[in-house]
């Protein structure tokens, strides 16, 4: 099992497959390389995780980093579109996924990592060592 | 009432009084180097608004722009660090930010707006055309 960065051949390598198990994706809208430029533009701020295994894309999350004044000038790790693939759920890969990532976090000095989840994956993250803070508010644009 | 960019001189201009009102600063541990090099890092998908009244600073928010690749490579944004001054609450200054932070995501292309608020806030929210969708997870490091 590989943990790595997301690259440009998962452009046709069943990530955005894998993502559209999570929420809305329009892959129809998605070239190459409007895929290949979104890599390229990353800030290393913002750090996009695959799990592969036998060359197959199972898992993955991201860390997106900001930066803070506040807590001394720190920095908060956002956990964002986690999944996992539905025929690889149950064999623990997704505290595996989190692990990592909030590893990650502490070692690029972030003081919390939050996410915003389901009320019904509350007890998976709280199993993760996280605990329910506050409410996500959501604003949707018409476009 | 002026809205702006955070910048250099906020440093000794009551900005980190303003936070403390949201939260733990630890502005001993800032320096106005550290300030300065926080201002000059910031990218452009980070931005932070000051209200400014006769010189004062009333109330400030960060929008924090992720690119996503879900959504037809889209972009999401991040409400962060809502503060309106005690002296000044009551007045409609926060409706007014909140307001002019999720314009600037629509004119950004973002898809949503989100943020994360205590309990006892969601209704000011709802009041700002904001629903409530999911729970926030939070881990805390050591550090």
């Amino acid at each position: 099992m590989i943990f790595r960065n997301l690259k440009y051949d998962d452009y046709d390598n069943g990530y955005l497959c894998l993502l559209e198990q999570l929420t809305e994706v329009n892959p129809e809208k998605i070239t190459f390389d409007n895929f290949a430029s979104f890599i390229n533009n990353l800030n290393d701020n913002h750090i996009i995780i695959i799990i592969e295994k036998d060359n197959k894309i199972i898992a993955s999350g991201t860390l997106f980093i900001e930066n803070k004044i506040i807590h001394g000038i720190s920095k908060v790790g956002h956990l964002e579109d986690i999944v996992v693939d539905k025929n690889t759920r149950g064999l623990g890969l997704g505290k595996e996924l989190i692990t990592y990532l909030y590893n990650l976090a502490y070692l690029e000095g972030c003081y919390k990592v939050i996410l915003n989840c389901k009320e019904s994956n509350c007890e998976f993250y709280e199993k993760c060592g996280f605990e329910k803070k506050e409410a996500e508010m959501v604003k949707y644009f018409d476009i």
